[in-house]
């Protein structure tokens, strides 16, 4: 099915247009007639593609969680030492480079948009809490924890500082690139798993 | 000069207004109306104290720094241990209770809302970055870390805890409170004092 597959590739180069002009002038920027044109589209062509505003939108933002979500997985499904692989998956949550850049500054945009909103953005909606109990889970069970870690202390710790990483990534790319964000994670990750109270 | 006062304490409820209603509605809700409205005051009087909506916004802004500044410079001059001077300035910088909860709301809503703005807001406007810099500093060399430590790392380690707690806890107030938010910091930071590489 061509036209299907076709459909819904052009709806993903329009999300992608979206988030270019968020990432340029802020969710203000993001009109229907801003994204058709960034897009290349006519007005009309566009609602041939999404009928609402508001649609667009969330599906703008579900292809940001998407992707994400499928990096991971495939780290995930690697054959890696614990370790690594507890590390790795860890890093892809903050933007060590420019298409994870791209995905935050869409994030914050969409989050501080919809945060008023009726019936808006639940904050549990990027799954990293969720995410991380799991990883947290993970890496106990591979004995990569010492036994007497408060697990769920560390998980609150480690979602700080992974959004934390990422706030001050977006807010201040020259002072705390992707290269720096990766020392400081790594860092306490070695720390977290050395840990002796 | 008791007018002067009055004028200056009017204004100062004003952006206290601005607080609510940017708290209640997010930066969308706060129209000169809805602030004059929140105030008990008439778009006529309100112009009388501030005669632009930025002029009002960039001092309800200031307003917030200011008094948070005026907290941490108290509990700087209190005669305390170093290190009990060293955690409980920290726990200043997190949202622990309905005052600071709200002081963060109106921050990150004025984050998000200056950042496409021409001039906007310098990432650095908080202050907290170099703040942290000089109470690291003082940890130092009131002998409170460890010598191999390395201070710029724990410095951007210790910057991204502080936000990102604080922006979970605006997030989700109900699963991440006060008493958690303190738990967490005060984890780090005796972790941090203890620190042997």
């Amino acid at each position: 099915m061509p036209k299907q597959i076709d459909h819904e590739k052009r709806r993903e180069q329009i999300a992608e247009a979206t988030w270019r002009v968020i990432s340029e002038r802020g969710m203000e920027g993001a009109t229907v007639r801003n994204i058709a044109a960034e897009a290349g589209l006519s007005l009309g062509a566009l609602r041939h593609y999404f009928s609402t505003q508001d649609e667009l939108l969330a599906y703008s933002l579900k292809l940001v969680k998407e992707r994400a979500t499928a990096r991971i997985r495939e780290i995930i499904s690697l054959d890696l030492p614990p370790r690594e692989k507890f590390i790795k998956t860890i890093l892809e949550l903050v933007p060590t480079n420019q298409e994870k850049m791209a995905e935050m500054e869409v994030w914050f945009a969409f989050t501080a948009y919809f945060r008023h909103k009726p019936g808006g953005l639940d904050a549990q909606y990027d799954g990293i809490y969720p995410g991380l109990q799991k990883l947290m889970d993970y890496a106990e069970q591979s004995g990569l924890l010492p036994a007497n870690i408060d697990k769920e202390m560390e998980t609150e710790r480690l979602y700080a500082l992974v959004d934390g990483l990422a706030l001050h990534a977006y807010l201040e790319p020259q002072r705390l690139d992707g290269p720096k964000v990766e020392r400081v994670l790594i860092h306490h990750l070695s720390a977290l798993m050395a840990t002796e109270d």
